[in-house]
């Protein structure tokens, strides 16, 4: 049984403003919730589900007796943010972002994603490519908005994101190459293979910031023969990740 | 000012159904509607706009005078289906579909596409690399679906689609190589060029079925050295249609 505050406190998650005040997150449906159980217990505040998603659960039932709060469909219904609410949702501790000490192998800069579900997309794609670190502009989505982790598909739980503001960020001195997605760039090719690189996705319809693009030391652009103005960015990442990895 | 019918009229083209029995389908907002009047007069039924857009047209006015209907801010926002309306929406003929004599250059088949965005977004890569005709077999969402319309970004415009039961559809002799996409395939290596072949693209979740997978002539996997489980189906396209093209 839930309580008026307890359905007001996850609802409040749905924004980015508590989530910041929380340092709380949600995710939903029974793969994620798995994924996020066998991450650490530590992480995990509440675990709310239907008595279905209990009888069928293996895993640490400790963690269970501890965390778990049985709840009916139609309380889930006022908790979830999915339009078909599954019989699992977890609330997690929100992960502190590790600052790396070098840019080794190939880390994503995303200059303003606005759309949280391309961002999960994004965070998706670059966890299949092995990229372990994603630097988040100003204007860039909350890769916690619920949209963004439901799109990531678990993969929200490997990635490490820094929220950083790129003009600042570029000032430090980056000893990798920095490698731009823009329409003015030269055609990518089968010989672009960068071991350790940053690469910079712009924003949805303005693409990378002239600002931005100027810093960088290569401006690649994928090679298309038909009429689209552009890409999606979670495709156009997706191609230069395969590229510059394969 | 819109009567109540027309109204009526406009939202029921929201439904699939309705799209069918009349035939039509509605673009939103001012690129698209560029797009869209720039095809060819015929295919317009009706642009329906607030007064700046009118104020700001430099194309046929012979044509907006025959077609176009002034509305309000508030009557838009009834007709849209867009979360923040834009100020005009064009109803459209659908164009009928074109079956290819033969099977020349990449074409896509779909497998059970779903989502209306990821339809759009693969109907808009599709066109960037080129990719003229895309048979979409059952499960697939209406490429006409308002979403799928926008997620295109007005490929859908230039791409031919057609709707074919696949069981059927590969019963006929196909005379090019027909590559299926499948976590049980080969790497895809920068060898794999292909100048005519059909490429199957999977269901979201349950990828290409076995059935259609046996009708395949070559089996391919996007490499990835990360953790993710699969890529989003438009991510896969994207990769797959740049490797294969270049």
């Amino acid at each position: 049984m839930l309580s008026k505050p307890q359905v007001k406190y996850i609802q409040s998650l749905f924004h980015k403003k508590f989530r910041e005040v929380h340092g709380h997150y949600i995710v939903e449906g029974p793969k994620m919730a798995k994924e996020a159980i066998g991450l650490s217990p530590d992480h995990i505040e509440h675990i709310y589900a239907c008595p279905d998603w209990f009888s069928s659960f293996d895993g640490d039932l400790g963690l269970l007796h501890e965390k778990g709060i049985r709840i009916t469909e139609v309380e889930m219904e006022k908790i979830s943010s999915l339009q078909t609410p599954s019989d699992v949702l977890v609330v997690l501790r929100k992960p502190k972002p590790r600052l790396p000490v070098e840019w080794k192998g190939l880390n994503l800069v995303l200059d303003g994603i606005q759309d949280p579900g391309n961002l999960g997309t994004i965070i998706r794609t670059a966890d299949w490519f092995g990229v372990q670190h994603i630097i988040c502009g100003s204007g860039t989505a909350d890769c916690y908005n619920p949209k963004a982790v439901q799109a990531s598909m678990g993969s929200i739980f490997r990635v490490n994101l820094l929220y950083e503001d790129l003009d600042i960020f570029f000032e430090h001195d980056i000893s990798v190459p920095i490698l731009a997605s823009s329409l003015a760039g030269r055609p990518l090719s089968a010989e672009d293979h960068w071991k350790d690189a940053l690469l910079v996705i712009g924003n949805e319809s303005q693409g990378v910031r002239e600002k931005i693009i100027s810093r960088a030391t290569h401006k690649i652009l994928i090679p298309g023969a038909g009429h689209a103005e552009s890409l999606n960015a979670a495709v156009a990442t997706g191609i230069l990740l395969y590229e510059l990895t394969n």
